[in-house]
């Protein structure tokens, strides 16, 4: 079983993970955490160059750089585990390269999605969204000590990537797991944790 | 005008550019010499992580992150100077990912040109291609100081890479000049400059 999260920036998604980590594991579940970009020896060099402060690049290059760093990190680490019948849960996979890079970037999802089935077709079996509002969960991650490259994007931006998610979900019906992220952290891991025992119990 | 050069390793290509580069200059013309995998500030970057002798990467990261330090070189830096009227020769482009990715490490050709024209439909008006014999030019790479992580695959690496070469000639016969590489630096350096002048002079 593999679960990915997605969500905006300062959309608390670190902080569910772990509770969805815990919850599993109260199950008896062999769970595995990792994140994108980055999670190998190699992916965690190309996720340097993505989020450097100092580095622009144009959005062509920054769809291969995250599609090079999820092949890698897919090869090396997540179907090594899932193999080994670990329940995978990764922060961010491939519908943030759809949003960010397709839909916000304007690069388009056809052309996104090809790059990405070249460098492998696995998908999640369900992805948990984090609905939140651009504009709070922005100036949230703009206080983090290490603000980077794609935390400072306009607000524009992060509007596009949210819209970009709601296609998505309408073309990912079955695997999407859309949670509240308008209110409280509470609030946010209460739901999500009803809708995984929904599934899961 | 767009002039790439190909070949295996060792094969002289270092030293002939810069052949070439005097020649046109000569006939007073605006020369800018580049190469690849880098040519700019992040892709100089992406360069250090495919040749880093510590990284082991699956072939399709390899050939993304070929395609993507490509792609960063071509929009800032080769497409400006072609703009600006300058002739631009470039050491290794699209066809290296063909013969190194594509058909060396078996992801096939139309695997990697799609990724590659997700990044750019660019082509070189020419590519010289140093025929060399590839026991020859592996016993010089691996004399240099710094043999990198390509120069250091099996004899049948790179005897695989030839035989992805003489695919491409017959693919591009359009743009392929073929020139010498067997013999002496001076005759490879004869042959290309009569070649060159049968069809610039």
């Amino acid at each position: 079983m593999f679960i990915t999260f997605e969500g905006g920036e300062g959309s608390g998604k670190t902080s569910l993970i772990k509770e969805v980590e815990s919850f599993f594991k109260k199950q008896n579940k062999k769970v595995f955490l990792t994140r994108e970009p980055g999670g190998s020896f190699v992916a965690e060099q190309i996720r340097n160059i993505i989020l450097d402060n100092k580095n622009e690049m144009s959005p062509k290059t920054e769809a291969l750089l995250f599609a090079a760093s999820r092949v890698e990190h897919l090869e090396t680490v997540i179907l090594k585990k899932l193999a080994e019948g670990y329940l995978v849960l990764c922060d961010r996979f491939i519908d943030s390269s759809l949003a960010y890079q397709g839909y916000a970037r304007g690069l388009g999802f056809e052309e996104v999605l090809k790059i990405n089935h070249f460098a492998s077709k696995n998908m999640p079996d369900y992805t948990i969204y984090i609905d939140s509002d651009p504009q709070e969960g922005l100036k949230r991650a703009l206080k983090r000590e290490k603000a980077n490259r794609l935390d400072k994007e306009s607000l524009l931006f992060h509007e596009k990537v949210k819209a970009g998610y709601q296609i998505l979900i309408k073309k990912y019906p079955q695997r999407y797991l859309v949670v509240n992220g308008q209110g409280t952290m509470e609030e946010l891991i209460a739901d999500t944790l009803m809708k995984l025992k929904e599934i899961f119990l």
